[in-house]
């Protein structure tokens, strides 16, 4: 067996106490005004964030929750259509549409605010400008920038970004953040706006969330979002509908 | 094709807005000091939440985002072991397990809690007696009442039956639940805890929360609580162990 | 601890042989004319099947792997678009809509066989009768019984009937099946068709298949029907036009 | 509206027949001696596959259906201990682990014989040795290499690889393989297997496989596994013995 032993530092619990790392749960984290995300943000960070990043994680968590009948949501109402005693299943369908291709965005622009960040700041614009033109010539879409729909700015990332610069007290992924942004409407000759993905990346940077562990938190507001829609499916339901239109637009062909 | 045409009131976009219900995402629902968890109880229900309301749904949600190392938790690190490049798979892993023997006793519990609030004050307690006889009867754990860990009293359960005293307005399911445990105490001959999950059905009840939903909410919180264990498996990698321990403790017999 | 020491007799393996429970997978299991779906059957009902229980096997599985853009195929072609790193994460959303209301049948309809099967002859038309009308009188649906698209006769159904009859030896759950066909037939006054899943159930339950893992085989053969469809998807992507579909097709209401 | 139309060309049916592709299922694919495998194989390459292509696939299939309590079914029994109710969720829990670190091996490995295939004999060994010291420079994992457990061979890649040249017709990716086998093994001073993700991807690739399909027939496979651990689970419960051994293993640590 492996020499290895891991440990845990999140929870131990005796039988009349549960602490989350070293709090007591009941005595400490559950009464008065206690928030769940500033506890899921200690949980997960192991240390206390601040006022103003709990502002933050709340617009983050809520600027992600819903954009309406995604493949997401349709994912988790095919589900639940059917399988509707499997409430966990049909969002965790849903769940699983986090990935690369919208919310992995976080994390590949996370990635190249890494490279930008660590560098003094007379050699940021130049790295800036190597990846923008490197990206130009791949004809490869630079992540956290351009919406297919939110044009000419995505009006959630502009509010994020104006958070971020009232209440970031260590702004460096912001600062080059918006250096890239600069970079790139210059190199392409026209304005791209930075996505919610973009200025979620450069939040979370800030507050020290590894680039790895980002689309987490894009998970958990996915799933409020999710609840809602299954709520709503309860109410009206649309998987059957949607199996109809789904069925009829894509013809059979030999 | 069938008559019936779905609609939802959840979401709507422009190319310079999004709506949650009637709301601005961005203009209302972002800025200031927005709460994550109000607004997800708004896009949910429909309605605004009341700041007891919030205070009680802040502290369910705190309550069941963690408690070790169980199978969901067991769960998520085996399969992020597995596929580390696909964070979301290994949350959804572990929130499939987010099912009937734990926390579908909100569920089981709040149908309990259904039967006993609709009817006249004086017939409440011939329903409860009911209910228990019927269970001990069947040998049939009471959904809500005992966990086999946490004796004589879940400490979850006593602080949110508080705060739900403190708190709630419309406390019929809270009183419901109390009405209940006066009676299994009685018809059992000792003291069977309310636990976490028979006070978050009450609590949710009174919220006007529909039962077949009350699982949605665990599925939350408990989003949140694996991407913790997902963060400390990055730091402290336990998946290979965890194999290792299982595949030694239960070994082959022909 | 517990005490309840749990072993396994699926798998051991040395540093030059694996087994699969008493065979050696790589001298016995896979050369020759293997066949995985017996394999598969062996693996999990601890026995050795015979030909006419493969045959039927073999039959089952092809005829439940694939019904075009069903709910399950529409949430694994979603996921799948959002994140096709994760081919898994894109079949197992799909999976999860292998549940009540469709595959479900199989159990719901087996639970019913399984209360007409150990009954005396001359008993099991009065408790056939029994189930009908109890049904009828609720106005709920006969699990196994009935297709909204495949009238009068589900095509599949009668197919592996048929199977069921040239091949089964033990054919007490296809007779019951039979019988309680018959009985609907008398009590509605018209023919419903037994459907795929009622056949299924009759067989499985043949061939010794325990009622709650019934639906584990139609998990395996939607598996392969599912991956045909990433496989599709990938020549001819539909995700977005998916999307596109139904986000038009389920207009936004206050 | 996206101006593409797509459509698809795997299933249509009547009131009275379906069609897997142009054939008829009831008539044409289930009786007689149908296939499952062969008829899965059909439906994902549209077109038939010999019968030492399908030799050679139920040989996979077989040989990475099951390897003990790994990850994967460490997560299907957690979870379906947790939510017995809903095997198809505790079954895509565990296909969620047919990621990167095992599975995903097959598709790495593919891409290295992708860059080999294709070139004339005498630059393929040039290539294969290219791709071996960059590996080795990097101190990188070669995929399709080495077995932690299966020394000095992988008895499943042997016979598979036996298989292949006994079967194959188009062994190009077979012969890339064992050229890499070669180089590995020279520049490396020392005999390392090859192991089964790599001997499944070169017969995946003589089939014509797209890589980004391998490792669908992995999660077909494991999930017949799957269904073989659930149904253990049914006769001889493991899950919460897994949580307290686990539970257990991995004190608090502060």
């Amino acid at each position: 067996m492996s020499q290895h032993k891991p440990t845990t530092s999140l929870c131990r619990y005796t039988d009349t106490a549960i602490f989350y790392r070293d709090q007591n749960l009941v005595e400490e984290l559950m009464p008065g005004d206690s928030d769940f995300v500033s506890v899921m943000m200690r949980h997960v960070l192991g240390r206390e964030i601040s006022r103003s990043e709990a502002r933050i994680m709340h617009a983050i968590l809520i600027a992600i929750m819903e954009h309406g009948l995604t493949p997401s949501a349709i994912a988790t109402r095919s589900v639940y259509m059917s399988a509707p005693e499997n409430l966990q299943g049909a969002v965790a369908a849903g769940l699983m549409a986090v990935g690369s291709q919208f919310v992995g965005t976080i994390e590949n622009n996370a990635r190249l605010l890494a490279q930008i960040v660590p560098l003094e700041a007379d050699k940021q614009a130049d790295k800036a400008r190597e990846i923008v033109r490197d990206h130009r010539a791949r004809k490869a879409h630079i992540p956290g920038f351009g919406h297919h729909l939110h044009k000419p700015d995505d009006p959630r990332a502009q509010m994020l970004l104006r958070m971020g610069e009232e209440e970031s007290q260590a702004r460096r992924h912001l600062d080059a953040l918006k250096l890239l942004s600069t970079v790139v409407d210059e190199e392409y000759g026209r304005h791209i706006t930075i996505n919610a993905t973009g200025a979620t990346a450069a939040l979370l940077g800030d507050m020290g969330v590894p680039v790895d562990l980002m689309r987490g938190f894009a998970v958990v507001s996915r799933a409020a979002g999710l609840v809602a829609h299954i709520a709503e499916e309860q109410e009206k339901p649309s998987g059957r509908y949607i199996w109809e239109v789904v069925d009829k637009a894509i013809p059979f062909e030999d």
